[in-house]
Formats: C-alpha cells, structure tokens, sequence
C-alpha cells in the first residue's frame, strides 16, 4: 500500500488505478568555447541557446502531438468505457482553470483534460537555463534544460529514451555539440480494480471519509509500483489524502489537518478490513 | 573619434567604417500562477518553457534567415565592391574556427563569415531563463529570455521591434500570457571615407603601429554615432587597438600592452595630423 496519491477532490476521497510513468534527463548544447561578444561574432556562430530553443522546439507540433518517429507505437488507446468513467467524474474546467490561474487550458488536441492529465503522455521542459538575466551582449558558450516525458502504460521508457536522443542528434545543428544524460526512467502502470485489497480500501475510506471514494487515474510517477510488480509479484493498493491544490512541488506545499484526521481513521479501518483478507 | 574598435588582426590595424545597429529586448511568458507538479498537471496546462523555446526557434529559419516579415526590406545588399574588399582581407576561416573554438561556423546562408559578421543582421537569444538546474518535475509559473537582433544600415530598430512584437503575439500559444519589453535600439552606420579626417588617421596609424591600416567593418553597435550624425551634423572616426581575441563580453578580457603603446603613439601622431585639416 502506497499512500503517495490524492483526492479526486475536497470531499471526494479516490482509489487511484493508474500512474504514468516517464522519462527524465538533461540536455546541454555547447557551442564556442567561450562566450563571445554578439556583434563581432554574432552571425558567424552557431548560438548554443537558438540551437537548444529550436532542438526542444522540434520535439512537438503545436497540435500538442510529439514528433519522435514512434513516440506513440505503444500507447494503449483510451477505451470507451474508460473515457465515459472519466467523463462521469464530477470535474469541472472552470474550477481547475481558476484554481491554477490560466485562462486557457492547453495540450494535446482529441482529448478531454483529464484524459490529457491522467491516460496521455506529455512533453515538458522543467528548466531551463543559459546566461545571466541581466542584458549582457555575448553568445553564451553553453546553455541547458532538463526535459521529462510523461509516459502511459506500455511506453517503454529506455526505447522512448532512445528515439529521443536519435531525433535530437539527428536534427542537431552544425556548429553546436549536443549532449543528453538520462536521469531516470519509469512505466507507466494500472492496476487490477477487482482485488479484495481493492474492496478492502474501499469500505475503509468511506469509513475514514464519510463518503464512497471514486476510481481514478493519476498523472504522476511512483516508479517502485512496477518494481514492486516485477519482483514481487503482487500489484500495489494507491490511497491517498492529498488534494490537487495542495501545491505539491511548487512554493507554500499544503496539507489539510481535516485530511490528515480523516486519513489517520481510514487507514485504522483499513487494517481492520484487511486483516479478513485472506493471504493469496 | 571614438576609440571602441579594433585592429583587422594581430600586427594589421584597421579603420572602421561601418557598424551595426541592433534592437535588445526582453521577453517573458507566463502560464499558471504559480509552480505546478508535471505529472499531476502534464499535459492539461501550457507550459511557458515550451512557448517560450517554440517563439524563439519561429524567429529564425534553418538556413538562418529570421522569418519576423519585412526584416530584410531596408537591408542595402553588399555591392559587388565592397564583397571584393571583404574577400581581399586577410582572414582565415581555420584560424578564426580555432580561436573560437568551434569546429564548423554557422550563419545565414549565402554570405561569407566577413560579411555575416559586419554586414548582414543578426537573431541571437543572449540569454535564458526558467526553473532550476536541477531536476525539479514542475512547470514553471514563467520563463524568459533577453533577444537581440544586430541591425545594418537603414534597417528601423523601431520598426523592426514593432514588427518582432506582432510575430510573436501573433503565435503565442493559447494559456500563455506574453510580455516583450525593448530595453533599447540603435541603426547601423556606415561612415564616408573620403574626408581629411581619415586621411589623418591613416597616416597617424602607420606611423604609430608601422603598418598602413586596412578598411573595414564591425559587427558592433555604438549608437551615439548616429545621435552625433543627427543632431550635430558630423561624421564620426572609428578607430580603436583592440583585437577579436580579447574575449570581450566573456570572461578573462584583455587589451595587450603592445598594442596599448602603438595605440598611444598612433594618438599622439593623429592630434598632430588632425591640426593641419581645415576646419570645415
């Protein structure tokens, strides 16, 4: 049991049946072997940070579709049954655009935003970085980002991985030295609904909760779920009290004391019912 | 006269008689309102380093030619004379790749190195910015970059920043809020050669550094030149004792000695031919 997953939503508790997976690593683009001033050299050199923008800038359309010949080979379609389960859901894109303050929401195109945030990959550049931010006239000789990949069950991250760097490498301008150090990689992974562990969990948090938890999906990664999986042999029950507006990896992280209470009585209940399971 | 050139190459002093102008702004994109976890929010939101990098690689072209529309309308093409007097200098395209330390040079097609650098415009992303350099799976909140285009001759900084701004907001990606803010602009320049005040200055080179100087252009901008022109009617010389190895802008800058020594001489010997010119 892994208590790593959130709410659907305040006063909503959740299973949750399906993480991404991804891929994460570090791309540098080297270009003189130091900074040169811009108006005696600009022109005459490739610039590390136009290559690296039009590098990251090639890896996906503006359709939110990525570029990477196979990217999407592996990706296991949404099922009907699975969009209207989404569908059903009590989500609402007003409330999560003012809850993350955009007036748009964005992404790839076909899909409804939960499907976008819960059963498809994505393609985002976390950091970014090359010269000062003060106004200074030189090319940089160097510049970098690290980049990530969301992957969806069945994506194999190491191939990903590797088409990744065949495609940047490949499209790499001259003048400019490309190096891609992956930091790690995870599958995505979803797990069986029809466990008694499942059924367990359940009574436990409408127990601790006070209401019937909903099945659903998670965007983010717990890369030991397969792990877990592969050597073991057994799947992972994820619970969890959290709130997708707990600002979790960002500035002023949260957690509300009512959940932590209402987690604490879940997960006494829990081991009650689960103690009546029997050993598979 | 203004001091802020440099020599042709080491032992080959020069009179410069063009410069380029440019235009330097700031750029900012902004998407939610604040850090958001990548895999919980990955796909459903935009995300300002991936605007940010897809603005910045539409600006430019792969065979380096800026794509912002009517940028090359007041470019004066090189004349086939000046492209000879480019090409009868005595420069090295394997000395320069090696003094820079690059192993292929790069630039708009169709033009030497001489005439990318000192007489044809420039698009280079001198910085940028967003996130941490460590691996952090968030999505930034904003992202920015400091951008210049060197300018020649008759091309309007105003009129081509008026130009950038509309490309830009033009394709700025839905959820992404954009901010350019031109920190300041200058045209390109390009003096006569024919007066008494070059005639002096040549003369006062050779004896100063014992060679004849050779003419030539910069890659540069020293905007007060054109102010000079504008509001007191005169020309400007443009001589300086520098050299393009002196790491300017970069770290470890350098003026030699040498040159500093030939530099005063060639000063002393210029006051003294500058006072036999009439007055105009």
């Amino acid at each position: 049991m892994i208590s790593d997953c959130s709410q659907f939503g305040p006063g909503q508790p959740a299973i949750t049946y399906g993480l991404r997976g991804g891929v994460w690593f570090q791309l540098i683009a080297r270009g003189p072997k130091q900074d040169l001033h811009s108006g005696t050299f600009g022109g005459a050199v490739a610039n590390p940070i136009n290559a690296l923008c039009r590098l990251l800038a090639l890896l996906i359309d503006d359709h939110g579709r990525v570029q990477v010949p196979g990217f999407y080979d592996d990706v296991v379609p949404l099922s009907d049954v699975e969009r209207k389960q989404f569908a059903a859901l009590p989500f609402s894109e007003e409330k999560f655009k003012q809850q993350i303050g955009v007036k748009e929401l964005a992404g790839e195109e076909g899909f409804t935003t939960l499907e976008r945030r819960w059963a498809r990959p994505t393609y985002d550049v976390l950091s970014i970085w090359g010269g000062q931010q003060i106004l200074k006239s030189a090319i940089q000789a160097q510049a970098g980002a690290n980049v990530s990949f969301r992957l969806v069950p069945k994506q194999n991250p190491d191939r990903i991985a590797a088409a990744v760097r065949q495609f940047l490498f490949a499209r790499c301008p001259p003048g400019i030295e490309l190096e891609m150090s992956v930091a790690h990689g995870a599958p995505g992974v979803v797990v069986p609904l029809d466990s008694p562990y499942v059924a367990a969990a359940q009574k436990a948090i409408e127990q601790g909760f006070g209401k019937k938890p909903v099945f659903m999906r998670e965007g983010g990664s717990i890369p030991i779920v397969t792990n877990f999986k592969d050597q073991l042999g057994v799947d992972t029950l994820l619970l969890g009290w959290g709130l997708d507006d707990d600002n979790t990896h960002s500035p002023n992280e949260k957690f509300s004391l009512a959940d932590f209470h209402r987690g604490i009585k879940a997960s006494a209940h829990l081991w009650n019912e689960l103690s009546s399971v029997a050993k598979k």
